[in-house]
């Protein structure tokens, strides 16, 4: 899972410079008070200073007005972006080649399910009949793949995730663990005062590099399909329910939902817990602050927050003018009555 | 998993006027610019008529306005109602019998466990003892039903769902995936500085026909029992608290949450997101909105929206009003300190 | 799972007076209307007497004030907080002990994975390579265990949860069904417009007594570490992305979500569906109220709630100025009006 790399190779890696022993072995990344002998550490902020001198780290990572400090770790590497610098340094450390290739004993592999090349199948993972899988595909333990499912190559399947029945991803797909894709949607209609489900026979199909957070939902249509477009990552306990559609590179943070039939744009950012509801339209780049209820089409570009959501700009203004208005209520109470009847 | 049905056959289904080839074979529904020919499209609004002359579908489902058109798949459907057409459509080409019954060799089978008739139970799943479980239920791929359950006929439990020691559900129940029925509650007592949790030795029933969303949660209750009535249907990501009590016929959509001990009535309809505090009664036919906040009991058929949780309509009154006091604020200040003290 | 225990003993149990039979088996805990003649049942509120007669409870915990009762069951346990002695009678039912230690023969064990003592583990649990666990540790059916994660002693890992390769848990923690420790977070730097995921290297450590609720998720940390102090308790369905810190002895209420790099004290109460925005730091012992989005820093001891999270009181406050408000909202625009432009 994680490489070792020598100090001087690590600066040269970030384009920095290298003060101090070049041979010191970088195994990890940690912060000042975590670091051990054998990890690259980093100054975030001036006011960590003051921590360097009892740090463990092997070495640390400093910008430029860093560069002469007498105090902390042999070896210093000095960069102007230590941030950009850090997930270099993670990437190089991080070995994401490491899976043991081949089917476990105890994985049931459904009749004529197929793949090409190289693939890695965790422990009583259930994988359908006719299921196709490209290449070099990685799947947890405890995964169930639907039958007649699709998955292009480079998909990772984390274990417990749940590819429901024809449900096609493209290549490079992310499931987090208990990932749900291609549920049954919830949609009734009132036979005889009884709520009786409609019949979900749509599709759901993922685009490359859609990413589905730990424990997210994704439902498939009822009639038609759920899409969601490559390039768009979703964070952790999202609901996106029956025939949403979402375009390419939008990101949709922890806990946001999104009800039936609404259509997203693309380049769209969804915060922590927004609530749209159903058969909306959402623009292109559009930014949909936290907590939002979204309650009618949103116009490509803008940012919007509250309930219902508007433009946040307005949001914050009509929050600063209540704050200005709750001292005096009394106040304009009496002057209103004298100005006659209430509206 | 799905039938085909002739055209003629599915005009007379759905009591509509066949207009061209009756032997056309319908095997999925889809929309215009997804269908194949194999497929049944729809015109649901007068704007997409646009798309009729490029869609591949071998058939079209339309309203009698659009009877007369030359465009578009040689084979109509006329009807007044579209969706409800769909929806029998949908039905009738679903086809829900398509279980495999049997146990799967790897499924693991307590001592006394017992059932009646047909089963289907998936690859991997875990029974405990003494469970007892009706006809014709299908149990996916790694369930986990736990010791004493007792199932009625005709339940679905889909993959990766769990049912804890001693839960009961009645006929016709629906767990879908990763659904957590029966865990143990939140709630603690102070023992010398530390939160000692509160044993979990309640019941939680779940009566006919209810539905359990994907990775939604219902906890057991702690002393007394958690039961959501017959017929109720709950979305996914929902959480349901210990000692919570649904009624019947309810409607539970997307991440909204009950705490502990709440009380609600029967044909109530709780939208997405919307949050109930502990120890609660709402009464029958409340409906609240997206996002509430609902910290106070609700009577019988209001409609109540916001936070804390108010009458819908006053709710939109005092945010449209909140929208013109806004712009004039500075001056309202003015005038308050024009007429002495503030309040 | 439960035991039975004569009315003298729980009487004795409790410091309670016992009236009547103190030979009566009681083997559970029940509500007036659903108890049965094994069951203990109790008198919650002044409201409930007229249930009294018509319960079938083989005995009941009383309030001094009700001691003198004629009707009801014959056994009458009478104590002066019938809630405090309710919760020691249910852990005196309860037996914890009845795991049956031992592996189960389908779990799969990985080489170099090792435990001291007495170990449960379930059907088709997965552990990893060089995973290290303490004593009395009882893993459920279908837990799947990541390589060199630790355990300490007599943690409890339920039905379906995940901990993530080298995850670290103290004693005594608890992961409820379809819990998820340790998964990867949500972090992107954009390379060439694409959002290209920042790799997860960081550490995920729960301190002693941690209870992580049903379909919870907890991520890792990117570089450096998520952690959750001692005793700390979060419910189900609730997001912690990467490198969060939680100090000791929290509640974490359902459905709350705390977004990356947010630091939170000792004895910090975070109710349902609240919201904290990343990069944040809460002070010790403050109390988030139900819903409420944190976007910005919390003083320690503090009460706040509403968006953006304000103090309590003074949301409470502008709340009951709005409703004054809206139906004077013309009066006010035509006095403004007359006095001049708007702000």
């Amino acid at each position: 899972m994680s490489r070792t790399l020598k100090a001087g190779r690590v600066a040269t890696l970030v384009g920095g410079e290298l003060i101090g022993p070049p041979d010191m072995a970088i195994a990890g990344i940690a912060s000042l008070d975590e670091a051990g002998p054998g990890d690259l550490t980093f100054l975030a902020t001036a006011s960590h200073v003051s921590y360097l001198p009892a740090t463990r780290a092997g070495a640390v990572l400093v910008t430029p007005e860093f560069r002469a400090l007498t105090t902390g770790p042999a070896t210093r590497i000095v960069v102007d972006d230590p941030r950009a610098a850090l997930i270099l340094i993670a990437d190089a450390l991080h070995d994401p080649d490491s899976p043991t290739w081949g089917v476990h004993p105890t994985a049931v592999i459904g009749a004529g399910a197929r793949w090409s090349g190289a693939i890695a199948v965790g422990a009583y993972a259930v994988i359908g009949t006719d299921v196709r899988i490209g290449g070099e595909c990685r799947i947890g333990p405890h995964v169930t793949i639907g039958d007649r499912a699709v998955l292009g190559d480079r998909c990772r399947i984390d274990a417990h995730a749940v590819v429901a029945d024809g449900v096609e991803l493209g290549n490079g797909v992310v499931l987090k663990a208990g990932a749900r894709v291609g549920t049954p949607g919830f949609a009734f209609v009132d036979r005889d005062g009884h709520h009786t489900p409609i019949p979900h026979i749509g599709a759901c199909r993922l685009g490359d590099d859609v990413e589905i957070g730990a424990n997210t939902t994704v439902d498939r249509g009822s009639v038609g399909a759920t899409v969601i477009g490559a390039g768009t990552k979703i964070d952790n306990l999202v609901q996106v329910a029956h025939n949403v559609r979402i375009g390419r590179r939008c990101l949709i943070m922890a806990q946001a939902g999104i009800a039936g039939t609404t259509t997203i744009g693309d380049d769209v950012v969804i915060a922590g817990q927004a609530g749209l509801a159903g058969h909306l339209t959402v623009g292109d780049r559009a930014r949909i602050a936290a907590q939002s209820g979204v309650i009618g089409d949103v116009p490509e570009g803008v940012t919007i927050s509250g309930y219902p959501a508007r433009d946040h700009r307005a949001v914050l203004r009509q929050a600063a003018a209540l704050r200005r208005l709750a001292p005096i209520v009394a106040t304009l109470e009496r002057v209103a009555a004298q100005h006659g009847e209430t509206s």
